[in-house]
């Protein structure tokens, strides 16, 4: 099986199924799982993972966490209160699918879903660690504080999308370091590695949407710190790369 | 001071600061968590911890994370697709005050800090046990899960009031054995304390609302379940008594 196919697996092993009461609320919050896009952030925490020395079975349950985190958002985002999207993936977004307030619940869900699983699939040790840096990344001061400087209009692309976006990206590569229960030094470069590549992925994505937060030159540097962050990893971090080089073509 | 005054304390130095970037993001959430109500579910955790052996500064984080997830859950039921309820304790609810898309994100925030807190607080061991607790009584088949068949017009009042309150109640009496590290006896009944305050507390919290879910001798049947549950705690759960008799007055 090849990784997205074992990252599809596992992130339906990890959901309640749609027949547990209550059943309205599971079937939203596998709605808005399945199908899924290209499960970046569970590829990067799963490819940081190996490039750290350790295995994609003990990768996959933060690599669900961080999918279900990014759902939710995906859920919440696009309420008519704040972009107001009708579509998603080529369907109806869970809001118009379901209704308002089935939405916000299966977002609800899908975040608390997230810190359940860590916490129960991991040591304590490492859950702990994980727990703390992906509240953190997606907190206040992380990916919802981003979404709210968003929604006021907020100029400071860069704070926005560093929150936005970037902070999940990073809290992915070094939930797969924890993961390898890699040392401080493996868990920081890949924080680097991770921050790099989600401000180049939005960098990318808002150039794809006609907005180009960032000139041609910006996303150049974010991937060429990107890349440099992986220098200690040798050939074991062939897939991080991989990851870098698609997002430009 | 007394215990209130510690816990209201607590709040505000876990909460991120009005002036921390996103500024509207922190007044709304530190609007609706201040001022608060009784702080039922802090007391009883804290109440709890005492009746185990433990002291109020190990409680404290704990006590803060299930207020915060209350508060995060009163923000979002408030909101135009679920209760849509304009006021909240005498003043505007928080979707009125600043906007609903603030009042989601507010609400994601809270919940997000409430892992992050006890994530950062605790030791491993005992943050990745009540991290644990915590999602399944507040996630789909817990919390959240009561407020989905509530939207939904679910006539299966007992399993609402289970899900939709109860399991906080639960969460925090057993957060509060786990902070005074109780074994497995202890927790267990501090779950079943937790579990019939919380249907007490709802039969009687609908009953003032006039909407009586269940008779005084459903209600009754909590009462002494719950205080039954107590036994093995001798005097030291008095303060754990006393929170029933005044739900009663």
């Amino acid at each position: 099986m090849n990784l997205t196919a074992i990252i599809e697996k596992s992130l339906d092993k990890f959901l309640p199924s749609e027949k547990a009461d209550p059943e309205v609320l599971h079937e939203a919050m596998r709605y808005s799982v399945f199908p899924g896009g290209k499960r970046i952030r569970p590829v990067v925490l799963t490819e940081a993972a190996l490039a750290c020395g350790g295995k994609i079975k003990d990768a996959m349950a933060a690599a669900c966490a961080v999918e279900f985190v990014h759902t939710y958002s995906l859920i919440h985002d696009d309420l008519p209160s704040m972009d107001d999207d009708d579509y998603r993936r080529g369907k109806p977004s869970c809001h118009k699918k379901f209704s308002e307030g089935a939405a916000i619940l299966a977002g609800d869900a899908l975040l608390t879903l997230a810190f359940g699983v860590i916490a129960r699939e991991y040591g304590p040790g490492i859950a702990s660690a994980m727990t703390e840096e992906l509240a953190q990344a997606i907190g206040s001061c992380g990916m919802v504080g981003g979404q709210a400087l968003d929604i006021a209009g907020d100029k400071r692309t860069g704070k926005v999308n560093r929150l936005k976006t970037a902070k999940l990206f990073e809290a992915s590569a070094v939930l797969g370091a924890l993961s390898a229960q890699a040392g401080k030094k493996k868990t920081e470069a890949m924080r680097e590695y991770g921050e790099n590549l989600g401000m180049a992925f939005q960098a990318v994505d808002d150039k794809l949407d006609g907005e180009a937060s960032f000139s041609i030159a910006d996303t150049k540097i974010f991937v060429k710190n990107s890349k440099r962050a992986l220098t200690i990893f040798g050939k074991k971090a062939n897939g991080l790369k991989k990851i870098v080089d698609q997002l430009l073509k």
